[in-house]
């Protein structure tokens, strides 16, 4: 309902406003810009209160903009967080899950089968319907198979790859990922697109804010081009920037994902921001982030479309504590990281800005979703959000304009399995787990530091009858369970129940996804490596289980 | 040498500001405010990542003045903390120590022996030379005997309490605290001046900032005051703002301490605070005060003397997260709290105001020590620091007013042991302990829901030979120790050595303060008692060795 009434307020806001007016004089949506993040943590900006405090545009678009302090995603992994975001739909309904064991993180490494289901209806396949051009920079990860490509989905533009930046790989018994312009894979990482995993050099990041000659160059210097490949760069590259520049010349509402993934590990900077952190590496990977959001923030306002554009800045999942502390960031004050649903896996950093519209300096108590990103979208282009099914994200523009609270669950899944809700201040978890303890014992750790007896558990233990519920005003940190004998735990358990029984009842979950994995469906012969000479031969089709051990 | 340079340079700048010139035309030295917090963490402030954002006047105070995410106190606990601040000297220096176990924490109960020895020159004494004005508001905690009030040791002004506010007591085995007015006490906690455990209401914030109504006529209500003791409440209290407001009309250059203590356990706040927070009654807590520290800086504005008023909040140590999560606040993304070396129980909040002179909006990352406090407001004064004996503080003034880095050691004691040493970005461990096992087991947990394995220890663990060494840049949560055989080990203690060597070579320890207890120099009849009709009789005088546990 709230949704709806902000799109109806809204569609008034455009007719009023002269700012809105496009080329021909009719109402123009404002454009629309996600910045999403690869495993940066809550605690990794200065304004969320990182020591280093080393983000100072970040923080400066907070000074001008609206901050979210209990922004969740919707998975603590990234594939079905992304998948989320793009639907609007939890992962257990869009598909982004798996079956094949109890309350397992699944995502899409090379071998998946699966992908986004056509079926899903996809943030810019709606955005269309009111002209809107749409363009994804950096990583996909929604399916890399060719049903799966991003411009089938909605993306009138792609620059950025289908899978997580892993490698080097020898190309035989699996390939190394390709990069994709558009339709066609344009080279490969660590070959056409280098990343030095020793010196942590990669040019990737400028690559998808658009300095031409940082890649052009480099891949140029690495002697590895031929004639025929070297056209393909002298077409220039039209990453963010440049789209940005190309859709405002057009006087075309545009939606640009901005997916880059230098802070997933191994992470990387260009030469130089190296060195540059007191955090190191990983800290290299964010200032060169945060200086690339300041210069699309300036770009925008030199441009004269800051107050037509709105940006929101989030992340997939919580920090990923287990690449901790070379290759990881930082989840604040908040329990665990990645791969589990205690805060630290899923409260994210989130940042809304535009300039005139939402008033600056601004924190939003809002519990928010990253799949409000589509629907608050679909409000600012004057579009309801699909009918024919479930969409979990509400419109965030009462929030951000009026300044509303409205009442929502948060649901934490891993899987198929409903861990743990928010309702107000109250986290209720059904399930515990962070990992086996034979995972444990081989160091795989996703709580490094903590321990919160009977909370931070290697056994997967069932709390549904009797969650264990936190305060999390008072204790954010997941420490001190309410006791069970408490009025407080009672008055919570009472409003909790009726939510979260609703939720499941309602609930058709869509066809698993993560289910099946297969060494021939890899990137062994993407579009377009027939024109690099980089066709490699795939192997035998063998369907199997994939493995998904937490 | 730092140190001197800025105060040669502070000289000019008086000499050639205008703003710096007093009523006579004669140059005057900035008033200085120092806001003493109690128990609150690093991360209580919304600028520092407290997720519930509710510090809107200290975040403001931050982004017009500047934020030292570096900084610490001189001792995880209060009394040695605050002995630290005002003698610019480490506790081991000045006394407030104890050698009856070791690395034993100590502080001043009501039965302490000891106090602040007259041979230390405190801050107020020495700035007496420069012509101030000094009043103390709230804990002094330097001892409670007359040879140690603070009016004996260079304030002019006193409303506070010697001890904390613990109780009630039954008068007979163990008196209720008195609360001061200058050389007399005005009547005793939970008495005159009530907190309500239950409801957790108490007016002292308010008496603090000086609400006139709120604490006369809360004494008043109770019905407790006889007709000789409401003259005393009908001469207007004076506590902070009324102190500014009479310097500034005095035209004399003040030094306020202004040392709440709402946020140490029992915690309070007054009824239009209570419930105000999402944080529950902690939250209240710092509620009450950030609107008390915004009222202060307003009538800084409003009497036009902001320009020339020396601002710093800072706290006397971590949150006690042995109170978490009712009583006790947040150290952010830092291990630990109160009563440990670790960074949790020693980096503190740290905020500085100078309108005009200190720059807006920054953050420096200078290693700030609470000694610094005293040579900082020194070298505001135009004063050297005593030459006679060794001072650990340093003028930050370089740091404030030019961005200066100064290369400076940060000592971690727990009494007479140096349990660590952080240089640059290196900390040093050379003991290692929470506290024993015997408490861990009863409860008494300074690290809940963390646990280190090899750091955060329940037996005292040496390392003085091979000491644990973390990067707090990357690893601000000393969650993983540097690997002996790294070049980065080798090289972080090879720096790290000779400045812990010199530092222990040059060593003259005091005289350790808090060594002897007796239950006959408790609070029974202080100065003043008589008046009210509050004398008690003290019992047969036994000194005898303090306990401390931890």
């Amino acid at each position: 309902m709230a949704a709806v009434t902000a799109v109806t307020r809204w569609r008034l806001l455009l007719v009023l406003s002269a700012a809105a007016l496009g080329a021909a004089g009719a109402p123009q949506p404002p454009n629309i810009l996600l910045l999403l993040m690869d495993d940066m943590g809550w605690g990794d900006l200065g304004v969320y209160g990182e020591p280093s405090r080393e983000t100072p545009n970040l923080d400066r678009m907070a000074a001008e903009g609206m901050l979210f302090p209990n922004f969740y995603t919707a998975n603590p992994l990234c594939s079905p967080s992304r998948a989320a975001l793009l639907t609007g739909r939890l992962p257990i309904r869009n598909g982004f899950y798996t079956t094949s064991g109890h309350a397992r993180n699944a995502y899409t490494p090379q071998e998946i089968v699966g992908g986004i289901p056509d079926s899903e209806r996809l943030l810019p396949e709606l955005l269309k319907e009111a002209g809107y051009v749409s363009k994804i920079v950096g990583k996909w990860h929604l399916g890399h198979r060719p049903q799966f490509h991003p411009l089938k989905h909605g993306f009138d533009e792609w620059f950025g790859s289908p899978n997580c930046h892993f490698g080097p790989y020898d190309n035989r018994a699996r390939p190394n990922i390709p990069v994709y312009r558009d339709w066609e894979m344009v080279g490969r990482y660590y070959e056409e697109f280098p990343i030095n995993l020793k010196t942590g050099e990669a040019n990737l990041t400028q690559i998808y804010l658009q300095v031409m000659g940082a890649w052009a160059g480099r891949a140029l210097d690495a002697g590895r081009w031929a004639s025929g490949r070297r056209r393909t760069l002298c077409s220039p590259p039209q990453e963010a920037l440049d789209f940005i520049r190309r859709q405002q010349a057009a006087r075309r509402p545009f939606f640009l994902y901005w997916a880059v993934d230098a802070t997933h590990a191994p992470v990387y900077a260009s030469k130089p921001f190296l060195g540059t952190s007191q955090r190191g590496r990983y800290g290299d990977a964010v200032r060169e982030i945060d200086d690339s959001v300041g210069k699309i923030l300036h770009s925008l306002q030199d441009l004269g479309i800051a107050e037509s554009t709105f940006v929101f800045f989030t992340s997939d999942n919580g920090a990923a504590l287990i690449s901790a502390p070379k290759q990881g960031g930082s989840n604040g004050p908040f329990l665990c990281g990645k791969q589990t649903t205690f805060e630290g896996g899923m409260r994210e950093p989130a940042v809304a800005w535009w300039p005139g519209r939402i008033p600056a300096g601004q924190v939003s108590h809002q519990l928010g979703s990253i799949m409000d990103l589509f629907t608050t979208s679909l409000s600012l282009a004057g579009l309801e959000p699909p009918r024919d099914r479930a969409i979990d994200g509400l419109s965030l523009l009462p929030a951000m304009l009026q300044g509303q609270l409205m009442d929502r669950p948060i649901f934490y899944y891993r899987g198929n399995t409903l861990m743990a809700v928010t309702l107000g201040q109250y986290k209720a978890h059904f399930w515990t787990w962070t990992n086996s303890w034979e995972e444990f014992r081989q160091g795989i750790d996703f709580c490094p530091g903590q321990n919160v007896s009977g909370v931070t558990t290697h056994t997967q233990e069932e709390h549904t009858r009797l969650p264990l519920i936190f305060h999390l005003g008072r204790d954010p940190g997941e420490r001190f369970p309410l006791s069970f004998a408490s009025t407080e735990y009672l008055d919570a358990l009472r409003r909790i129940t009726p939510v979260v029984r609703q939720h499941q009842e309602a609930l058709i979950p869509g066809q698993p996804q993560l289910n099946v994995c297969n060494q021939a469906v890899m990137n062994w012969a993407p579009p377009g490596c027939e024109k690099l000479g980089k066709c490699l031969t795939p192997p035998e089709s063998v369907p199997e289980k994939c493995s998904w051990p937490h």
